[in-house]
Formats: C-alpha cells, sequence, structure tokens
C-alpha cells in the first residue's frame, strides 16, 4: 500500500538479495524509519522487539532470517540451529513455524553451496504469496461487507470495529482484517473504522490508524474499553480481527482482548469475522486452550512512548515506581464466538468441518 | 488512608471553614499536590477536569461547591443558579444530584444569610457520612470475601481484579469496591488485586495502584484487554467495581469497560460484585440503557500524561496527528451480569427486588 503516494511493502530484499530492509515499525507513527536486516541475528532481535510483527510478517522476515543464517553457513547444524533460534523468537504466531519448516523442506534437500540462493528464492515466494494470499481474503471479505451494507438504510456508513493491527502493516501487502477495508473503500462503500487503541502495544493506534489515515480510510480511534459500549449502541455493524494461530476446530488466538470484543459482539448480535491466510491454520492443535501465549515484560504495561508537542519522542511511566504489572501478548476467543472465518479460498465456519471443506487436503492429514 | 504514613482524606475543610482542600489527582501517582478549592467555580473545575473524581467524591466536592456559592450570594437565584452550574459539570454519576439535592434541601427553608453556614455544615456532614458507608460496605464486603477465600485451598491468595479507581481517591475514605480489599488485607486474608490500568486516564494505573501500593496491598497492574485471558485461566477468584449510577432495577454504569469484564466473569463463572453506597441508586431510573453517558474530549484517547526516566512530567501523542478519537466515558453493565451489590447495608440481588428489601423506603416511593 502506499505512504504519502509512494507505494511499500512491509520487506523486500535489497539490490544485492543478500539482505532485507523493513519498516521499523516500534517508530511508527511518529517516524518513518527503514532499517536493514543483514544476519539471522537482525532478523531474530527484528521479531523479538518487534520492530516486524503480525503473524505473516513474522513468517516472512523468520524465513529471511534463516536464508540470511545459511548465507553465513548452509551446514545441517547451522540450519538445525538456525530454525530453533527463529522459532523460538515467538511463541503463539503460527505462520513463523510454517514458513520455517516450508523454507527448511525445499532446501534440506539441496547441497550445501547450494542452499543460501534457494532460501533466498523460497523467502521472497513465502512473501509474493502472502501478498497473493492477502489480496484474495480482501476480495472474499468485500463480498461479505456488501452484504451486510445492502441491508442498511440507502447511504449508511459501515462501521467497522477492528483489534491491534492486522493491515498490509502485519503482512507485506494489503493485510488480512484490513484488506476487505482496502477493497471496499477502493470501491467506493462508505466505511468506516473503528479502531481500537490495543494496549499495551498501541498497535491500534499506531499502526492501524496510520495506515488506514495514509490510505484515506475513515476511522476514529477509541480505547480498547469503548468497543462494548458502541455495540450496545447500535454503532457497530461488524468486528473484523486478524490472527496469529487458529486451530483445526477454530479457535482463534489473537492480541490481547480480541475475547473481550468477541464476548461484546456475541452479546449484541453483531457478527464478528476473523480474517486469515492459511498458514496461519495450526492443524495439528484442536483445543485452542492449548495454544502457548506469550508473556512479555510488564514494562510493555508500565512505560509508554510518544511525540510531545514539540516533536520529541519521550518514553514516560504511568505506573507508580514499584507497582509490578502482568502483560499476556494473546488470548484465545473460542469457536463458538466466531461468526465466521475469511480465508484466501472464502468463508467458512468457525469449526473442524468449516475448515476442513475449505482445506480438504491439510485437514485430511491433520485428522 | 495513609499516604507514606500519614493519614488522608481526599477534601477537607480549610481551618476557617471557608474553603476546601484536596488531593489534585491529576498529578498521581507522580505527584502529591494539594490544592485549596476556594470558590463554586475551583470547585466546578475541580470535578470537569477531573482533579477530584469518582462518584462520591465528585458528589461531596459538589456539596461544597454549592455551600461557597452560598457564601458568595446567599439568595434564592444565587442557589438555584448554582445548583444547575454544579450540576452540569459531569452528567453520569448520581451521587452528585444526590448531594446537591439534599444540601439545597436542608439550607432552601432557611433565611438567607444563614444559608452559607448551614451549607458548609450539610457539606461536612455528607463526607463524613460517606465515610461511614464506604467502611459499612468494607465490613459487607469482607464476609463475601471470607466466604470466597473458605472454598478455596488453605494458603492460596485470593485474586480480585477490580477495574478503574472506587477507592479512598474515589471516595472521601476506604473506597467502595476497594474497601473491602482493604478489610480483608488488614484482617489478614492473602489478597492480590489486578488492577485494569483503565484507559484512556489510567484511574486504575494511576490512582488504584498508588493507593493499594501506599497501604501494603499486593496487586498487579495489567491493561484492560488482560483481564479475560486470566478470567480463563483461573487466576481470577472474583471481579469487584464501583459505580456512577445503579438503576432502581439493578443495572450499572461505570467505567468505560466495565461491561466488558462483566461479561468475561459471566463467561467464565467468575462472581462480579458491584459495590456502592445508597446515594448512587437513581430510584427514578429503571432501565440502564437511559442512563445519561458522558463524552469527553478525543484528546484524552490521543495523549497521555506521564514521568520521565529522569522525572520530568510529560504529555505525548500515542496517535498520528490526524487521527481522530471517540472517548465515552462510561459503560453500562446490564444487571443480568451482576451476580450481587454490595451496599450500606448489606449484600444484595441487582434486581428491584433485591435493592427493595435493602431499601424499601426508597424503593416505595420510586415504584
Amino acid at each position: 500500500m502506499k505512504i504519502d503516494g509512494k507505494p511499500y511493502r512491509t520487506i523486500w530484499p535489497t539490490p544485492s538479495g543478500r539482505a532485507v530492509e523493513i519498516i521499523d515499525q516500534t517508530k511508527l507513527p511518529h517516524q518513518l524509519v527503514v532499517l536493514r536486516l543483514g544476519s539471522e541475528t537482525d532478523a531474530a532481535h527484528a521479531i523479538k522487539t518487534m520492530q516486524v510483527r503480525g503473524a505473516p510478517l513474522i513468517g516472512v522476515t523468520g524465513a529471511y532470517g534463516l536464508a540470511m543464517a545459511l548465507r553465513e553457513n548452509p551446514s545441517d547444524a547451522s540450519l538445525a540451529d538456525a530454525f530453533e533460534r527463529l522459532l523460538a523468537t515467538r511463541p503463539t504466531a503460527y505462520n513463523l513455524r510454517w514458513a520455517l519448516d516450508r523454507l527448511r523442506r525445499d532446501v534440506a534437500p539441496l547441497a550445501p553451496h547450494e542452499r543460501a540462493a534457494a532460501a533466498f528464492e523460497v523467502a521472497g515466494l513465502i512473501a509474493d504469496e502472502d501478498v497473493e494470499l492477502c489480496s484474495a481474503i480482501g476480495d472474499h471479505g468485500l463480498r461479505l461487507f456488501r452484504e451486510i451494507v445492502r441491508k442498511k438504510p440507502a447511504g449508511s456508513r459501515l462501521n467497522i470495529l477492528t483489534h491491534c493491527n492486522a493491515g498490509w502493516l502485519a503482512c507485506v501487502d494489503w493485510g488480512t482484517a484490513i484488506a476487505p477495508i482496502y477493497k471496499a473503500h477502493d470501491a467506493g462503500l462508505p466505511v468506516h473504522v473503528y479502531v481500537d487503541e490495543t494496549r499495551p502495544r498501541n498497535q491500534g493506534a499506531g499502526l492501524t490508524a496510520y495506515e488506514l489515515g495514509k490510505h484515506g480510510v475513515p476511522h476514529t480511534v477509541i480505547v480498547d474499553n469503548a468497543g462494548g459500549h458502541y455495540m450496545q449502541h447500535g454503532m457497530i455493524d461488524l468486528c473484523i480481527v486478524g490472527t496469529d494461530r487458529v486451530t483445526a476446530n477454530g479457535d482463534v488466538a489473537n492480541k490481547i482482548g480480541t475475547y473481550l470484543k468477541a464476548l461484546a459482539a456475541h452479546d449484541n448480535g453483531v457478527p464478528f469475522f476473523v480474517a486469515l491466510p492459511s498458514p496461519t491454520i495450526d492443524w495439528s492443535l484442536a483445543d485452542g486452550i492449548l495454544i502457548p501465549i506469550e508473556e512479555r515484560s510488564g514494562d510493555e504495561v508500565r512505560f509508554l512512548t510518544g511525540e510531545t508537542k514539540d516533536g520529541r519522542i519521550e518514553t514516560v511511566r504511568l505506573t507508580p515506581p514499584d507497582s509490578p504489572a502482568g502483560n499476556p501478548a494473546f488470548d484465545l476467543t473460542p469457536a463458538r464466538l466466531v461468526t465466521a472465518l475469511i480465508t484466501e479460498r472464502g468463508i467458512c465456519a468457525a469449526s473442524r468441518e468449516g475448515l476442513a471443506k475449505l482445506f480438504p487436503e491439510s485437514a485430511k492429514i491433520s485428522a
């Protein structure tokens, strides 16, 4: 998508093809900083510190990280070690394992001297495919949005609530949950997005608001506490979120707080959609309660960074100095609260049967 | 309660009895600043800007504000005008109307020259009574906590989740929701409090964590998004919150986001208690959806103030400069999600019948 008229992806290879560049997402929305990742260590650091984040983008960055490790040392031992190190950077996003698995499967049979070049190629392929998957999700979601708009009084705006950032900044381009919003906006549908701030790291206030604003999509930032109230008052037509891992039975792990919005949507009869590319599906797990939930530093809750009126970036503490903080990064939304899943192959129920109809080949293996 | 060993209330008359002093709550937890309110204008400003907040404390401050207006001009017209001005400072807290009504009822029959002195006396009485009400709520809540502790394995801690600040800083002393926590802690029960940050104004991270810490109560600050996850994992034994207005049928208006926690508690079988002194009950309303919900400035969402590592107080912007924000300050928790109400007269179901049993004289008038 575009920033100030210039098209961007979130990650792209340097001209030499030996490194990648990314947008440093810890600096947004205040500064647009491009960072070069030149090694596996750089890639792992970027994932851990959330310079890149969002399950699909974590997967692509991990794949490039593995390719850079193989450029340093293409041995079997190096491949195995780098795989484990990168996999450990973040525990919840399933796309990371998926991308690393795929890359390893493709390059392990090759002679060591052929591995690095092949790995860079596969990583690039994963990135390009992610763009296609997201675009397809956008098309399917757009159909759904049109149906909902048709039931509204002519000319009234479509009010969408989203949590965290599942836009193009979370992927390579387009986004998952936000892809249908871009397609709807571009098609002239009067969309308006309520953007959950998404504490503690403010991916809504900082990233979703930024990318929607840069694309010209009308939006309003709200605190995470407010969505239930808006739903009670009929001000939300649908919720749509991304996900870090979907189990084979349709349970959804996503950014902490997603579960609360799904409960409110259910209580108020508001449809709750989850958008995902198939690499997010963990066919090996049935019950979502088994998904590992990352616990991050309490300092992400206690401190917050923003821009002062005179343009300085400052970090401030919100709590008393000696109050500890807990910081689980994700929560589980049970399938029963999800109206439908939107995938690159179409829309299905959040259930084993629903997923199996769209992905019979994967469902078969997992059954 | 105490701050660094020194006993405080949130509001107290100056020695002359012609003004009051308050703790400026917009400066906590970073600075303990005492402010003098010398006029109705000062009192109205303190309420509007949330130098004082919390339904009971808003009521007491409003009463002192009306007394100060009568000191300037004790005429009927002055009484009527000041009443309306103070009532308009914040629309949701019912205690404000209750306190202003009571004071006006007591002083209106008097000759103008007697009104100011009487009004100061009544305001002081309302403040003292609030302390008694809160202490009684604490005693009733303590009984409830003991019952829940009895069902837990011996020695395990009682994990309590609270939203916003309903502690002594929201009242004159003790608090509503936090009063039972202080009484339990003082009685040696192993309480631990999960403190919802409470965006956008962070009354949890800034005020509840501060007062619990100063009293030595173990606590952990969490973002508002996290409580559902903790409940899913059995880490919360009970939720307890205060309220700004309870209707005659037990619907509860409280800080934005309370509804989401009540939904999560209901979904996970966690008891959800609401603590309130009876002046919070609006006997004139049945359905909570009719409670006016204050919409505050979007800048409370977009900007945030805290302390830098080197001790400066800075305000930073979290959002892109041109993203608008919505900011409803309260939401409605329907009675069906409330396990029980804890009042100064005891514990009752959140229903017309439950409230009527405890307050037959008021219920009769409203029926």
